[in-house]
């Protein structure tokens, strides 16, 4: 039973998944997983390899936590974060075999994908170039219409909602607890000072305002209002572990949960 | 209808496809597709990327063959040729990661896949180490244990039936037009002078003996009894196609299509 | 001894080559070795493997070929003609690694290196963002400062000199034989009609006027100074490889040799 | 000055190094160089970058730490410890690729190379077969006859001397201060419960055992006398990188150096 408070809508938190590779580990899957509601995985072009991902699978169906596929570029040295000059044709094949990798290794666990959430240069190049969501629009729409797109929640969401919607794609939108905001309702460069939050209550604090309002408030002063579906935490350290416990505690309030 | 004499059971051609990569082309796609019934489709570790895949896909769906995944060991500079000591794990991972990239294309194109056929040095390891065997079978049948596994005929395929049956999996059994048989039911190496035929004459003969009868005549002259669902051909050049075309040719005579 | 008229420079012809991978073969390379001068070695990131350089180098001794490194982003299903986003660190990190490995295949022939060209998109970078061609020359300066860059000759080639002195490099300069040049001095974009020549006529006419006057005509009629030190050819295949023997002919008449 | 009762062969530590891969870190790296003689440095085949591997140089030389090569065959997601078919060219051209690779990121930070030592697989294929072996060191020899090559120092050497001398290479020999040797003179496979110490107490005594006399318990009580070069260390956690650091300043008291 929800709480009587509670907002009709319910923020779910996505977090990055298995991006360890062969023997190298990253992040801290096993406590996390069970934390979120969603798990984007890597799918071996810019993380992870078949044998991680039977294992990140294997966790998110032990822990009830839905999975997404996190394609990328094709850029293992650069962990997939490094822009590169692709046409639509490769973008396309690219989503689908990616996707469809992930989709074989989850089939053979008894789950099934959820959504597709491109990852690092693939995410930020998809936001400012509408040549590239449609291509990754594209690719998702081939392989399956039902699965929804994860994009960037901005102050005015018009334009990738209307690219979005000739690909006939649904799309789920995320803000990010702990990057800061400029009035322009985008993200702030990570190069700028401040961008990224380091500080748990920082973190915690603009989580809540968008669980409880949909609103972050840009450096400025100005509120701006996202309405998230989705809200994307990290998770590769302790401390960082257990602010993503302290959200996960505090949405379970927001929602009347135990 | 089939010809009056036509044998029961009726001869598949299958081809290894997609076998490009990137900016290098290999094989004759384009003009070996129409003329066989099943492709083996390079799945991106030994050959092939998602553009590749994405077109030789296309081409199957355009000539209604039957496209089969076909996994390797990750070994693009060694074409998957070089045995490499894999874990039961690793195996089962990468035939599932493999075949569901490729299942992810074909979806894609409104195709589905139709068999699994293991690569190279992975396929000779299969069937002479039956831990090899095991962790294959474990893949596919973990995947869909409906979709067959194509294996060598031998003379004696007992211990291979046994280990299939085990894991739930439906086994396909080919032959090979242009190899020379032991008398041991067994392909001779191809480092043994005469071991890959390059005369048609030779393909043609093996090819209508295994169609009619099923059955090859091994080196010394013994005649082994194969019965193969279907009939390995090979593409990669002007010559070689005629050949095949000649196969086809003959086998749609005897099956008494035109 | 030259020819009366030879003009006092000798226009160099430099090749790609060495761009097989692993079972894949590109380019004709044991026809072109002894036509060129200089070969522009892949050294595996867009082409190539440990395998083929080993080949590739002996072809160069065999021929008398100077070899030059022709080191890449990382991208070989995209043969690295796809821009990658690096840092300045990670560009000179690739230079010397690729130009080392190189090294060590010639040293283990008795050969050494002669020069850099990057290759596709690297040296398409280079030539428009003075950072990448900073990054570049940081890579060969910090290997060998003696070791030449090739750029791109144009018609006002003082902002890449100033760069290069900086560095302390020296800069050999190239035209291209079957590349339309604008009116600009820069080469036409491939996209555009006409960009690239594959009459032979037209080749050998472009790199008759450089070998001889250092010019070319652009477009629109003008004529204008290039004064390379070396032409890029191409020999791809049979009708290719022939006006490079042509050229090759031409040119060794132009400068008295038989 | 030595110690009066120093022994008169010096044994050299020597460590895994730079094997971090892209984003992912592994090793202590900065912790462990200043305190061994020799670092093995991975030349991204198996582990590491060129960015990586230009750190892990300017580590070196900061410290004073001689470089050695550490080829391996190519297989990032298997961390080079799967063992792969390769022919003797392969082999040859591998290493002498990698090793190249390593010396121009040396030469661009004005260091050499000092040896070559082989990574996981090849290096254990080196050991039991004598054809890997000698493709190893044609590797070397070809590259430069004056880099020695090393190797595994068991109770007998004869047969690896024996091939060394006709490939012209020196050897090196190194024991392990924290594996198990059985009482053939080889190390206990990896999978035998006892096989690897963690106990530092038992590391400690087993290398101040190989520095003093040259000599090893095996399992059941004999002694053994390898008499090695080099003694091979790991520092992948906080603890172990404590039992280097003991190890060092009992050598340094053992040779008389504070």
């Amino acid at each position: 039973m929800n709480h009587p408070d509670a907002p009709a809508r319910r923020l779910l938190l996505n977090c990055d998944m298995g991006e360890s590779f062969g023997p190298w580990t990253m992040g801290m899957d096993e406590q996390v997983m069970p934390l979120v509601d969603m798990a984007n995985v890597a799918c071996g072009f810019h993380a992870s390899d078949p044998v991680t991902m039977t294992r990140t699978v294997a966790l998110a169906k032990a822990a009830g936590t839905r999975i997404g596929a996190h394609p990328s570029y094709p850029d293992l040295a650069g962990f997939g974060r490094r822009s590169m000059q692709c046409s639509h044709d490769e973008i396309v094949a690219l989503v689908q075999y990616q996707t469809g990798a992930l989709a074989g290794i989850c089939q053979s666990r008894g789950m099934a994908l959820s959504y597709v959430k491109p990852h690092g240069a693939l995410y930020n190049d998809m936001m400012r170039d509408p040549a590239v969501l449609r291509a990754v629009l594209a690719g998702v729409a081939g392989y399956d219409r039902t699965l929804p797109l994860m994009v960037l929640a901005s102050a005015d969401n018009r334009q990738v909602e209307e690219i979005a919607a000739e690909a006939g794609v649904t799309l789920m939108f995320e803000a990010f607890a702990d990057r800061a905001y400029g009035s322009d309702g985008l993200l702030l460069p990570r190069s700028e000072p401040g961008a990224v939050y380091s500080n748990p209550a920082s973190i915690l604090a603009q989580s809540l305002s968008l669980a409880h309002d949909g609103v972050v408030s840009a450096r400025d002063g100005s509120l701006m209002k996202l309405m998230p579906d989705t809200l994307c935490v990290h998770g590769d350290n302790p401390a960082s572990v257990a602010v993503i416990q302290q959200i996960r505690t505090a949405l379970d309030q927001l929602y009347g949960e135990s």
